[in-house]
């Protein structure tokens, strides 16, 4: 295992000091909890927005928390969920006294544990409201499906609403709407090494890559030989399109997501051909971010991602943002 | 050879079209040219800035392109310069009348080409200045040194400065002041492929790392066992603490740069140590940035930058900046 890590048992633990240490002037992290907060917070009269899930997906959660999206997020060890009171303590450090939504990644342990902890913040008197993310299409059962990369736009939009003075019914529905618009799908051409584990999450040869894999190393549902970075967008492109029913004059955003050790150069070679594919289908891109949202370690590969727009869901994309890693100026898409 | 391409020959000509395509609002690429121009270029009235090199340093240089930072980025083939006919080409879409500084990396062939190019420009009535970078103290004769990472810090202070409406004299001592000021160190635990070669740069055990290997896959000045963050970032910061001399008091601005392939959350860890370290020995940290900002394509590693900071520095960097990849809100850091 080659990584710059000091003990693997750590790894949670000195990541969010060093990430509290960088940006004292945005966030801090509550001592002894593994959570991120808002420097702010809680921002009194604003709907608090709490949402995490296991480490390893940086900059996914914390580096979103900050004006105009998270209020707080908590962190369990790799790939694992956080324990239901470190997501009591965030829910209690994000709320202002207008309640706190939850944006749930739709795993197993994440749902139970969020949902426990939303209970039992409830019963000290906070409002609370959960959305459940499951953008990946790789899985067929809806009710199955992962959340991925895509619940970076339900921060977004959720936190621009969040952050314009909606209530927490109001914020709830942007965000139930940004999900049930949105679809995702991902490949992946290494593995990841999860650090306490010591070696990669399964085995691939040099000329094969892993189509509809999650975010938490486990294999996809088929593999093949490897595509070409033309082939690879249409085939993400039509997974995504069998799902969500896009007709010509529709309006999109798009995520390019790379998961850890794709360069930037194959992300950008793979939407010259996301977007000729969505110009030929006469729909229209409103916006495109191509980059790292939501990773899963060193696992070379990528998830694309489609949103369709309506007039309240651009608004939530347009408006300001100040976080770590997703800065919008004024204007900006 | 595991990579989301088409062909390896056309990865930089893909690559420049699906980048103009994702951010059609905040720039362009010059029909036939490897050059992205900001979509306001040229802006009448401001010292134009003008990038580059070879390809494979994604974000860098075409990243930085918009508000408060560069005009231009010319861009050649993975780890090559590009032609003075293209650097030519960018110069002139960043001329506004106030004359183009050209920002330029320490290789034998960066430095020909641009200042080929500037010959040229010249000989057309453009007044050009340039900046040589030479921050990677892994080198120890400063001429021979490369310009690695910090090179984005020159970036974003000259751009300031432009974009507040300073003279090309003025925006060209600001950059040199910058560099003069400025030191990195890097290393690798990985090599890089480049695509048209198909094979790892050099060769490296699962128990090694490289020392001060410099950012175009070539090997570093010396192989160790791999060591911890804790006792990585204390060997960066010693190597730059020797060619730097800091004071107690002085104030830095810190980029931990990741190469590729290292997940945000080492650079934290890394970044928690470095933070410590400079506590301990009373260096202020004016700002910290920890992201992907100059890589190798897909290798593993980082390098620390340390810029030490007077008042017309942290104007700088303190302005607002609207590009792909860094984005500053008014009064971030």
């Amino acid at each position: 295992m080659k990584k710059l890590i000091n003990h693997p048992e750590n790894v949670v633990d000195e990541m969010l000091d060093g990430m509290a240490a960088a940006y004292p002037e945005r966030l801090s992290r509550i001592p002894d909890y593994s959570v991120i907060v808002r420097k702010q917070a809680p921002v009194q009269g604003k709907v608090g927005l709490v949402s995490g899930g296991g480490s390893g997906h940086e900059p996914a959660h914390a580096g979103y928390v900050g004006k105009g999206m998270l209020d707080a997020a908590v962190l369990g060890e790799v790939f694992t969920s956080p324990a239901p009171d470190q997501i009591v303590r965030a829910i209690q450090a994000a709320n202002g006294g207008k309640g706190v939504l939850l944006i749930i990644k739709n795993y197993a342990g994440d749902v139970m544990n969020f949902e426990m902890a939303a209970d039992m913040a409830e019963m000290e008197g906070i409002p609370v409201k959960s959305v459940v993310v499951n953008d990946d299409v790789a899985v067929s059962d809806p009710s199955r499906r992962r959340g991925i990369a895509g619940t970076v736009f339900v921060h977004k939009i959720a936190g621009a609403w969040a952050e314009a003075g909606a209530s927490l019914e109001e914020v709830h529905r942007i965000a139930e709407k940004t999900v049930q618009n949105m679809r995702s799908m991902g490949v992946a051409l290494t593995a990841c090494t999860v650090p306490a584990v010591g070696k990669p999450g399964f085995d691939i040869q040099e000329d094969e890559m892993e189509i509809g894999m999650g975010i938490h190393g486990e294999p996809g549902i088929q593999r093949t030989a490897l595509l070409s970075a033309d082939e690879t967008a249409g085939m993400l492109l039509d997974a995504i399109f069998k799902d969500l029913p896009l007709q010509k004059g529709d309006e999109v955003a798009v995520m390019l997501n790379g998961l850890g050790a794709t360069p930037l150069m194959e992300l950008y070679i793979l939407n010259r051909k996301v977007s000729e594919c969505l110009q030929d289908k006469g729909i229209r891109v409103f916006s495109t971010s191509v980059g790292e949202y939501m990773t899963s370690l060193e696992m070379a590969g990528c998830s694309l991602t489609l949103l369709k727009l309506d007039d309240e869901l651009k608004k939530g994309l347009k408006a300001p943002a100040d976080t770590v890693s997703w800065v919008q100026a004024e204007g900006g898409r």
